[in-house]
């Protein structure tokens, strides 16, 4: 990331995210015995639900190449595009799989045996399968009943356990299903060993008290794993992922930037954001945080769309503070208005000084790097001087700079220079403290 | 938003999605005496968080023209920069006040008179009034105690309301604050009369069942309107809003698509998806859903940023469908794969078909489009060649018209033309139905 204009880079201090997680008096609660929060693990999707996303085409090539990234970057499981989707389709999956990644490799199939005799020839550690159970995808997706249903979970399962490999069992819809129907049918294949059972937001309608609910209810029925998969289209994927943790869940779906079909699922970097926040010794021990910024990068090349500019963690003004109030304060300490520390992820902290809401200790700030002497009194002053100009247009660093300059250059030879005002400053500004608060 | 490559316009039937979140079982509980899902208000601040957006520098043309925007959106209330903030903020407040808009008019000051005698004369409705009660912002910040926090509310707020005004008091980075200090200090400002008290996660921080808890227990202790500001650094400002309503409280701050410090805060558009899905009925009443796309250009211009790929209902891809098993779904019935309706946003729904993973359905509905006759065998047929195609690289709306073009030709006249293949199509594929799971 280039230096946007009127940005300032802060040296990084030692970061107290974590005192502040601790003192928190709502915090996560360790005596929580439901909770996986510090205990959670990934199944990584940019390789099936994100082939799915609209601009996406991978090929061999680079699927190979995400798949390598996202090995090194630590998730725990990459899941690919059923075999039988294409004929390509089936020789990338075998051909990830033999790249003896640490990852565990899944594939994603339909609850058929057709697809399970193909799938478990490819080489996976793992196979999903997931069958609509809502009646919206009973009626009008495969029309079939909760028994057949069962009785073909029943089989594939069996079936796969055979071959020595993961199965998992998924519905889908699971917030527009009957309940009962849900609980029986994971109940039964709970029975026969399925090593995890699934829950799909598909659609994109829970909400994170539903998702507790669920989870929670799902959990004391089986003793398998649970994991879950949520869509974002009412923009709660990240919030419902770390929800289902608190209730028990294990495993979360996600993909690079969440990109899948429509606007997609959990974000594997707003994901990271969440779980920082919420146990940052556990994130960092298993994941290299570092190197979001690089795969974010590759996966937004690949399918041609721009990082947001207000993603989390690496949208580009995630570390920026631009109230003055915020920069007085991140400048005594980092953890009064951040969570997350940047240096964590690699990435910096900027403090925004060239605009009206700027206050002196940002300016203050800057006249160090400066290099440059000025008191307190003279640093308000000054400030007045920039806010006043910034009231009549966008500032730049070199607008401040040379307003910083010609002051100084003024009150340590008042008596060579003549004493008329600073360019562009228009008198008038009555204060020098910052007077914006914020929330 | 123009139609990209490899989209189909479907047209728009009657959507269920009202019926979806009845036929939830897990859905809003009329029953929850706490719940405002269904009796919410906006507070507008994308001319006071917003500004505090990086790249924010709003003209007080502009300013007046988004103003008009929200207000004709039908937010209740905007909330402007402080007027102390500099001089042109404070006449730019006024101006906003004498366009006698229907939302209701505040501004937004730190907790002391010199700032509510400025606020107060500018002919706003209303003053919002924060002060940081957190261990880090009474440290590091403003370094007073809840003593001094609390003799300074009760003046302002008596001095505010003496006026004939309303009156906010909110504490700053609440999820990090002493429970029972921010218990104290709500009680003794509801006592007194304030016309709502403020909860802000400031650093976001929070997560919903932080935000449920610390709502409802709030709730117990004050008699006035709860009113909640989340910021989205780790990406649950949505879902921490949905529950903050869920708990009881009343009114939201949101800005248009979230911009604010840092990453920003609640987007109204993201909130607008979720109350749509929880409450169709309430928010069609009181929010002109079809002026959003036009909102959110006209702010993303302001502050020169892209509407993220990703973003809630006007993503580029929101409303687009691509796996093969979800085109027939939806194709049967839009509600299978979508909560929302892409109508009560004056948008359209997009099926994506010409990539490899589509499906006969979604190819049959593009030969009627063309008005070509097929029977289902013979739309398998030319599906298998496209996806064939789409195997070996990435296909455009006339790649896929002119396989089905040729195919029709093709088998229409088999005696004029030579049976040779389909130009660019490759043999082997060997099953027409669509092969893809979806979850």
């Amino acid at each position: 990331m280039s230096d946007p204009e009127g940005f300032q880079k802060v040296s990084e201090d030692a970061h107290r995210s974590n005192e502040a997680v601790n003192s928190n008096p709502y915090g996560p609660n360790p005596a929580d015995f439901l909770s996986n929060v510090s205990n959670f693990q990934l199944i990584e999707s940019t390789l099936r639900e994100g082939e799915q996303f609209a601009n996406a085409f991978f090929s061999t090539e680079k699927k190979i190449e995400i798949a390598k990234a996202l090995d090194e970057f630590g998730v725990d499981y990459i899941e690919l595009t059923s075999p039988v989707a294409s004929e390509q389709s089936r020789k990338d999956c075998e051909a990830i799989c033999k790249l003896g990644l640490k990852a565990k490799i899944l594939t994603h199939i339909r609850c058929h045996m057709d697809d399970a005799r193909v799938a478990v020839e490819t080489g996976v550690d793992g196979v999903d399968v997931v069958i609509g159970t809502s009646q919206f995808l009973r009626q009008f997706s495969h029309g079939k009943d909760m028994n057949y249903i069962a009785e073909s979970a029943v089989e594939v399962i069996e079936f796969v356990k055979s071959k020595g490999i993961e199965i998992r069992f998924s519905s889908e819809d699971s917030f527009r299903s009957d309940l009962v129907d849900l609980l029986n049918i994971y109940k039964t294949v709970d029975k026969i060993g399925v090593n995890r059972v699934g829950i799909a937001d598909t659609v994109g309608c829970a909400n994170p008290r539903q998702v507790y609910e669920l989870v929670r209810t799902l959990k004391s029925v089986v003793h398998c794993d649970i994991e879950c998969h949520f869509h974002n289209d009412t923009g709660c994927a990240i919030a419902n992922a770390y929800t289902a943790l608190e209730g028990g869940a294990r495993l979360i779906d996600v993909s690079v930037l969440g990109i899948g079909e429509r606007n997609g699922i959990t974000p594997l970097g707003g994901l990271m954001a969440r779980m920082v926040a919420a146990d940052r010794d556990y994130v960092l021990s298993k994941y290299k945080l570092h190197k979001l910024r690089d795969l974010e990068n590759l996966v937004a090349e690949a399918v041609q769309v721009n990082i947001p500019f207000n993603n989390p963690i690496t949208g580009f003004c995630a570390f920026t503070h631009k109230a003055g109030i915020h920069a007085k304060a991140i400048l005594a300490n980092p953890s009064t208005y951040e969570i997350l520390s940047p240096a964590d992820f690699g990435l910096t902290r900027y403090i925004h000084f060239a605009n009206r809401l700027t206050g002196w200790n940002a300016i203050k700030s800057r006249v160090d790097q400066l290099n440059l002497h000025l008191s307190d009194e003279q640093c308000k002053e000054v400030t007045n001087k920039i806010k006043k100009l910034g009231d009549v247009r966008q500032l730049t660093i070199d607008d401040v700079d040379s307003i910083i300059k010609d002051f100084h250059a003024d009150i340590s030879t008042p008596h060579v220079r003549p004493t008329e005002p600073v360019p562009h400053v228009i008198e008038g500004l009555e204060e020098s403290e910052v007077k914006r608060p914020k929330n």
